[in-house]
């Protein structure tokens, strides 16, 4: 039996998720259920773009994905399920899997058309988990949709590149919760179109002239721990999932600020990377 | 083995709500846990009813609901296991399940009495943990507690019916992730007194003349998406609970406001219906 | 098949929990993963220390528990796996279980080395996960790592004593969800040293001469209800894990405040007990 995860803005309070849980288990009692987050921002769709991106692989090939962020359906946000990368994806034709098939193409897209004559404004409990359960049955996605060929997109998830000017111009798609600002420029469109080269990152308050591996590469080891004055260090460097992150070593947004807060940097703010 | 959900005022740091799964397990290693919420406010037993209500019935019958809030024992407030609509609750007798209980009758409740001579300040742990796998394990309510007739009562759940003047004078109930601000105005009440007449909701900064079913019936679909103003427009709708609900259109809470914020409305304030 | 804890200061919303519960059940698909908290404040050791403490052992033994706070490997943090009291723990070598370890002995310590040459920045994902699978598997700890002696020790989780003075001088180790304040000074502590004698408690804008067993202790039941001021009684009470904790009757720090706020008291502050 496969697994079935939940990945919405449902927040951590109400009902909405238990919902869920509860509607998917009287369908199919053997299931795991595994929540990836339900704390993306309201109708965030950049955001879940993100955190399902990065999460999503770490599962088992033929893992049914459940996105339940603004999926209310309507003439303009049609429910799609997707197959890609072995996985499967039920949302709303939003653009919360764009940057997934960006890089990925998918296998087969299909517009859900289950619905019945009377659709209520909790799609995902309605919608989505019956549709989970079909796949996780071994259904196929014909059954319960018609083929198409596109997705929608959203924008602002690539960076802008100037070949002439040897500047990648990326925008912050995600603070973590540790308060470390995450771009959208990738290792590989940085190793791209920078080739070696050196470099200048600036973002605001903040710049960069190398691009680390690790948080501790912020701390000089070779000087005794109590010479040396460990936290608050500011650095660039590739995060675990390949992205040009910015973060102040050992950061607390609650207390002494974090990346976000100290170098002033908002979601949809420009970071530039400048080659010599 | 029937699934045991959980639903606290725990919060998503501390200890507790760990701790109680791990006592679960260790009795029974094949039962499903599912929460339902641990961020109810600290002793809120309206919300944790609220919730609680409208996440039971997605679950399968024979389901076992742990509730703890306020649940330490002392004179005024005993531990009681409840069985309605198939289900069974296990909480204090505070009035969390009062609102079920008066739309459903109870088909049995007990005041439990297992308690030992030394009872802790974590009864969850210690003893709706042991009930729950007691029930698990197919025992009768019967064997750890004594048959009681009523449970308490809270106040507030139900509004106030004028049939005179044509009036339905609700409060909020629950505020939810959104922002959206639900009331105690029942679509089944509404019908009742209005019996079709025209109608105004007025609460506080906000009125509305009509009551929809969907989200998305705050927005003009005709007109082009790139002409309209989509977002931040107002909306009372039948919630997926059907409860009346003041909404507006993809609120963010956290960024430009909610329901709640813009009519300026908060637990317990007044939401008014007069019928022509 | 065992239960794999997870510990976390990875918050509610990022991707990182569930890549790991997916790289989990990737390698396991018949193991149960069990969230103790993801909401421990970053890097925040001390406040991971007292959550598994008070966690672990209402899970059966056997149970392996990864903590994932302040983890990344470098010279001065290395991985450890330790066996203790039946349990497995998986964390960096930072104290997180020294507060655990000075209970009990730990039966076995070993300083993980399976990792790779190229060490990622998300070590509970490409480390931890590894180990904790490889003991479920049945895995000795010695096929992983070295058997070492001792571990890191964190400061300030015991009191200072001076028995000359009668005096305990405890501080204050965890703010639980409720704004209660809970101190190092354990009951078998308070005993040894005071002997049943008279005492005071003192804590900035508190104190206190009795120590309570439950919180309801606040309440005199014998007033009837609708004459007494119920909420807002000030209480120093053992807490279910045996701490010395001050805490106001019923409070919500999100409303009407808590014995945090109203007593003036943060992480690190003095409690002290002065016996006659």
């Amino acid at each position: 039996m496969p697994i079935i995860t939940l990945t919405t803005d449902f927040g951590e309070k109400d009902h909405y998720a238990g919902a869920v849980k509860g509607a998917i288990y009287t369908e199919l009692a053997d299931v795991k259920i595994v929540d990836i987050s339900h704390s993306v921002s309201p109708f965030h769709i950049t955001e879940a773009a993100y955190i399902i991106q990065n999460a999503y692989n770490s599962f088992p090939p033929g893992t049914i994905h459940i996105i339940g962020i603004d999926s209310e359906l309507n003439p303009e946000n049609k429910h799609i399920a997707v197959l890609l990368d072995g996985h499967y994806f039920i949302c709303a034709n939003n653009g919360i899997i764009s940057m997934l098939a960006n890089e990925i193409n998918p296998e087969k897209i299909v517009e859900i058309n289950i619905h019945n004559k009377i659709v209520t404004n909790f799609p995902v409990l309605d919608v989505f988990v019956k549709v989970a359960c079909h796949i996780a049955r071994g259904g196929t996605l014909e059954i319960i949709g018609k083929k198409i060929e596109t997705i929608k997109q959203i924008t602002g998830v690539k960076p802008a590149i100037n070949i002439e000017n040897g500047q990648i111009i990326g925008t912050v798609i995600y603070i973590d919760n540790y308060g470390n600002v995450i771009s959208n420029i990738t290792r590989a469109t940085f190793e791209d179109v920078g080739k070696g080269r050196d470099f200048k990152v600036t973002a605001r308050r903040a710049s960069f002239t190398k691009i680390h591996s690790h948080y501790s590469d912020a701390i000089n080891f070779d000087v005794p721990a109590e010479k040396r004055d460990e936290d608050g260090k500011k650095i660039a460097l590739w995060n675990s999932s390949n992205y040009l992150e910015l973060s102040i070593y050992k950061s607390n947004p609650a207390t002494v600020g974090s990346a976000a807060s100290l170098f002033g940097l908002e979601y949809r703010d420009t970071i530039v990377v400048k080659f010599d």
